[in-house]
């Protein structure tokens, strides 16, 4: 068995402290140590740090080598262009150089669990799905209508004692009328973005619903380390087109009865916003109010502080976001944290990069 | 005629950006120039630079100077120490060396004007009911029923054509339903602390209610810089009480009918806290966002941002105060801006005087 986390993402959404050069997973957002450091130290219990690889852009390799001492460095592997999540994953199978036998665990890098024990024990179910020829997801069981994550219907269970269930389709993003539907209905649950597979179910899934892909991948497999390959793995994805696993891979294969969900509750979050940040940090503590740095508040709630060296002192405050950098400060409501996006890009438009 | 400004406050309500080094009066709140420099601006249509005083603490009469260059240097009076607003009043009337028989106006330092030439009318007709012998004060026309400043109840008008009143009494900060009563009632107006006198006349109170203030300012006039002189000053005043201008002072005038009110409409503010600098900039701008410093806003409504290098970007923001300094942000509920004291007093405790 070993792991493959996906470590591509921008992170623009949490902006201040997300730039250019340093990615969401690279951020220290929900403790000492950064959400890629986290995601590999929930590895821990089921895989060897030799059997952990992470895909990131080429322009972030040294800084996440840097941040994983403890894995083998050529574990850490460099896209030579980003083209989404299916050419990531199948890349990075190619480049692992894994017997086609084995068990993989796909999974992102910059995702909040609380309880780690249960994500073990749901990737270890997984795999036992994943050993049966099942592309196998992990389902988060819905907390709340979110309107914010794709939804994973799911069909009957694989058998009478395992929660593991076939998938019946995946939803996308719902409005909040849907959303409430499901969590009525029952057996929908949360795209996590976990896979687990068997690498040759992920070959034969990648050849059937990718073939582009899938070519492309096996001429990558020839050149591996020839002189200037690098090169040529560029060339050779250009004309791929950037597909999700999700829509590429594991819709058409739920379609024909061969990917199989595995629920989890485990306090997990995407921390796709400075929101969900707040709100996962909240459950996981029970507090209203998160607050990172030299911090003072007086009956503030609802309310994420993501300080650092300068003292940020609050005073009566509800639902506000304030995240405080050495060159720029955030304070946003806590509902529209998704708004950022706007105004990033005319702080492009008037100052340029310099905050980017 | 002359002025003595009143420099002499602390201004912890408008942490972090007043600190023990730089009180509220040298900060540049509500423009280019500080407080205290607006303030002798304002005097400019009345008097001309030698005739305007500053009393402040010893320890801020260098960067008083500096920030005044255009004052004669001896013109900004040290006090020895803080015994509140009767006794620098009378101090800086004595260290002035005026003839007795000069109109003096006395006012704070610190407070905000919109109509600048509303109030320079106000001080003219001050200045007239001051030469007929009456302690004359500048009555605010209420514009909503604050419950943060004093009361004056005028009676009758000195004469028919003139809105100038003799004040039936000073009232204390009322609750909230008093200060609707005094709205509806009419003739009630915001103290304002600005106050236009005779000398003489003003003398002529201080030993008629202040007796040992009158003894001390006697004795410190036969002093006047003899050698080691500010040393007896210091024994001098050490024990006379410290007593307000309008305890001490007006009230007991107004008692005995020698206490006139002109109402005074210019946009005042007394700027007392964060809140009270947001509304007087709304009002003066008609705009519900008032921001200094690199700033960038999405739909934020009744917020104020003192911002200074670093980018400030608001998002979707209601009621809300922000304060960047280099070591310390603050942001704060717009109603609970007065709730800073106990947090300084507990940073105090937490962190010593490095923030205060």
């Amino acid at each position: 068995m070993f792991a493959i986390i996906m470590a591509g993402g921008a992170g623009t959404r949490l902006w201040p402290l997300s730039r250019r050069g340093t990615p969401k997973q690279l951020l220290a957002l929900t403790g000492d140590t950064s959400l890629l450091q986290q995601t590999v130290a929930r590895l821990g219990p089921l895989l060897k740090p030799h059997d952990i690889y992470v895909i990131t852009s080429q322009a972030h390799v040294r800084v996440t080598q840097a941040q994983l001492p403890q894995l083998p460095a050529e574990n850490i592997l460099g896209e030579p262009l980003a083209r989404s999540t299916a050419v990531a994953a199948g890349l990075a199978t190619v480049l692992a150089r894994r017997d086609r036998d084995e068990i993989a665990i796909v999974l992102p890098a910059d995702h909040f669990v609380a309880d780690e024990a249960a994500l073990a024990e749901g990737l270890r179910e997984a795999a036992r799905a994943a050993e049966r020829g099942y592309l196998v997801t992990l389902g988060i069981v819905p907390t709340n209508p979110a309107t914010g994550y794709g939804y994973i219907k799911a069909a009957a269970p694989l058998h009478p004692a395992s929660r593991t269930a076939l998938v019946e389709r995946f939803v996308e993003k719902p409005d909040a009328q849907r959303a409430a539907a499901f969590l009525k209905e029952g057996d929908h649950y949360w795209n996590s973005g976990i896979f687990v597979w068997r690498t040759y179910a992920f070959r034969q899934a990648v050849e059937r619903f990718q073939p582009k892909l899938s070519s492309a991948l096996a001429r990558i497999e020839e050149l591996h380390r020839t002189p200037g390959w690098m090169t040529e793995v560029r060339d050779i994805l250009e004309p791929v087109p950037a597909i999700t696993i999700d829509v590429g891979i594991a819709e058409p294969a739920a379609a024909e009865g061969r990917m199989a969900v595995v629920p989890l509750e485990a306090g997990w979050s995407d921390i796709g916003s400075w929101s969900a940040l707040l709100e996962a940090l909240s459950a996981a503590s029970g507090a209203d109010l998160v607050a990172s740095g030299r911090h003072l508040d007086r009956d503030s709630h609802r309310v994420l502080v993501h300080g650092g060296e300068r003292l940020v002192v609050t005073v009566g405050l509800e639902d506000v976001i304030i995240v405080d950098t050495p060159d720029a400060l955030l304070v946003c409501h806590r509902d529209r944290a998704e708004e950022i996006k706007p105004v990033l890009d005319e702080i492009a438009r008037t100052a340029g990069d310099r905050y980017l």
